[in-house]
C-alpha cells in the first residue's frame, strides 16, 4: 500500500471573487436590457476610519459592475428615529433594491432594531430576522431549490463559504463538517446552510469540551471564532478542507515568528507595518489539509462579491 | 472501584405539562386582573377525523385554563385568498393574541403563504420565519435571556423538549447534543435552542455517514425522524439522555413483539387496538440511558401546554 501524499489545494478567494463579479456584471448588464439598474444604498455614519474604507470599496465596486449606489452619511449625532425615517425613506423607493447600514453604528441608536427596519427583500447584508429564518428553513437565495420561492437573502461571509466550497467541487453532502462560532452573521448562518446542503454539521463554541474531538473528526471545518492561530496541525484530520473566516492582527514579533517560521515575505511585511493578519487557524494545519483558504485572500475576498450578488437576486426578485 | 448501576429517570411529559397548565392558568387569571383575556383562534378546515380531534382537545384545554378560544371551520373548498382575508381579520383583532391553523390543508391553498401571512406577535405554532430566525439569532420566549427583548415564538414541540429538560435540571450547557432529524418544526427548531443553550449541538439526517459515530457520543439525544424503533441500544451512551419526540403507529404483532419483549400490558393493548405507539426510540436503548421520555405521555403530551404558554406570552407582549 502506497501512501499518498498530495498538495494542499490553495482556495483562492481573490480569483473566486473575481468569477463571481464577471457573472454579476453580465447579469446587471442583461436587466439593462430590461431597463433595470440594480441599485444599493449605503448608510454610514459618522466618521469610523475603517468603515469609511469599507464601505468606500463598496460603492467602487458597485461602479465597475454598472450596480448604481448612493452613500448616505448622517452624523454621528443622528437619532434612531431619524436613521427609521431614512431608512422608511430606502424601502419605498423603486430604484433602491438593497440598503446595506454599516455596522458598528454609535452606540446611541437601537442597531437591532435599524436592521429588523430594513424592508427583508431589500436586505443585501441578510440580518434581518426573517432571512435567517428563511435560510434557515429553505437554503439560500443563490442555491439550486427552494420550498416557497421567496427570497432568502443569506450574510455574505457565510454566504461566500458556500460559493468556495461549491465552485471548488468540495463535495458538501453526506460531509461533517463542523463550525467554531455561533455568531449571527457568521457561525449560525454558516451552519443552516450546511445543513440544507446535506452536510452532517456540529456548531461548537466557547462552551464545548474536548474541541479537538470535534475538529478532529472534521471533513469540513469552518473557523469563526476571532483567534489567532486557535486551530493547529493537532486539532485537524489530514486531508480535510479548512474554511478560516479570521481576520485577527498579530502585533507580537515572536508570534509572527511561530505562525510563520523562516517566512521572509511575512517577516518583511512585519517589519515594514508592524503587524501582520492571521487567521484562525495556524499555518501548520494548512499544511496538512487537503484544501485551505488563506488569510488574507479567502473568505474575506468574497465578502463584497456576495454583496454585488444579492443586489442583483434583490433586483431580479423585486423588479426583474 | 464500584460500577454504578442506575435506573433511568423517566421523564414524565404528563407530570410536566400538568405544571406547565397550572403556571399558564395562573398567569392568565393575573392577567384577568388587569381585564385581560389571553384569545386564541384555531383554524380547522374540512373534515380531517385527526385534525378535529387534535383541534377538540386544544379548544378543550383554553376552556380548563381560562383562555378565551374561538374555532373557525371554513369548508374544504377555501381558497388561498379567502383564508388570507380570515387571516387578516384575526391578526387585526386586539382580543385575539394566539392564531393556529391546524395542518395539514388542503393541498389546492398555498400553505407556506398562508403561515407566513399570520401575524409573527400572533404566531403560537412558531412556524413563522421571522420567529424561526429570531429564535435561531436570541433563544425562545420562554428562556431567561433575550438580546433584543423581541418576541421569538417557539414551535411547540421543540419548545416542550427545553422545558423537560429544564424542569428535570438536565444540564445542557457544555453538553454533547445530538438531534436526528432537521425537519423545519421539529429538528432545526430543536438544534437551535440547543446552541442557545450552550449545548455543542450536531444536526444528523438522512444523508449522515456512520450515524452511530455521533449518536453514540450524545450526553443528550433527540430522536424526530419517524422510524419506530430506529435508535437501538448498540446506539446510545450508557447514562445520556434520551429526547424521544417519534410517534409511529406499529401494527405487525412480531414487531411489537421485538419492542417489548414480555411486556403484558402492551400485547394486550395490541390485541385490543390492532397497533401500538412507539418511538423513534428502541425501549431496549432507554433500559441503559440516564433518563429518557416514553411515548406515549413524554414529549407529545407538552405540546398542548407549549401551545398555551406561547398564547399567554403573545398575550402579555401584545397587552399586558
Amino acid at each position: 500500500m502506497e501512501t499518498k501524499i498530495t498538495t494542499p489545494r490553495l482556495l483562492d478567494g481573490i480569483a473566486i471573487a473575481a468569477g463571481i463579479k464577471t457573472e454579476v456584471a453580465a447579469e446587471v448588464r442583461s436587466l439593462g436590457l430590461q431597463g433595470v439598474t440594480p441599485g444599493l444604498a449605503v448608510i454610514l455614519v459618522g466618521n469610523v476610519a475603517a468603515s469609511e474604507i469599507y464601505v468606500r470599496s463598496k460603492v467602487k465596486t458597485c461602479g465597475e459592475l454598472g450596480i448604481y449606489s448612493e452613500m448616505l452619511t448622517p452624523p454621528d449625532s443622528i437619532t434612531t428615529d431619524e436613521m427609521l425615517e431614512l431608512i422608511a425613506k430606502l424601502n419605498d423607493r423603486n430604484d433602491i433594491d438593497g440598503i446595506l447600514i454599516q455596522l458598528p453604528l454609535p452606540s446611541h441608536v437601537d442597531t437591532r432594531r435599524l436592521l429588523e427596519a430594513v424592508d427583508p427583500s431589500k436586505d443585501v447584508d441578510g440580518f434581518h430576522p426573517i432571512n435567517a429564518g428563511r435560510l434557515l428553513a429553505e437554503g439560500y437565495s443563490g442555491s439550486t431549490s427552494s420550498k416557497s420561492g421567496k427570497l432568502a437573502l443569506a450574510p455574505c461571509t457565510p454566504a461566500g463559504i458556500m460559493e468556495i466550497l461549491r465552485r471548488s467541487d468540495i463535495e458538501i453532502a453526506g460531509k461533517n463538517a463542523v463550525v467554531l462560532g455561533r455568531s449571527d452573521i457568521v457561525g449560525k448562518p454558516a451552519a443552516s446552510m450546511l445543513i440544507n446542503a446535506s452536510a452532517t454539521v456540529t456548531v461548537c463554541h466557547s462552551r464545548t469540551k474536548d474541541l479537538a474531538k470535534y475538529t478532529r473528526e472534521a471533513d469540513i471545518l469552518v473557523a469563526a471564532i476571532g483567534r489567532p492561530g486557535f486551530v493547529t496541525a493537532e486539532m485537524v484530520k489530514p486531508g480535510a478542507t479548512l474554511i478560516d473566516v479570521g481576520i485577527n492582527r498579530v502585533t507580537d514579533a515572536a508570534e509572527v515568528e511561530g505562525f510563520f517560521p523562516g517566512n521572509e515575505a511575512r517577516a518583511a511585511l512585519f517589519a515594514k507595518r508592524g503587524s501582520v493578519v492571521v487567521g484562525d487557524i495556524h499555518p501548520a494545519a494548512f499544511a496538512i489539509s487537503g484544501a485551505y483558504t488563506p488569510v488574507p485572500g479567502g473568505v474575506g475576498a468574497l465578502t463584497i462579491a456576495m454583496l454585488m450578488q444579492n443586489t442583483v437576486t434583490a433586483a431580479k426578485a423585486r423588479r426583474g
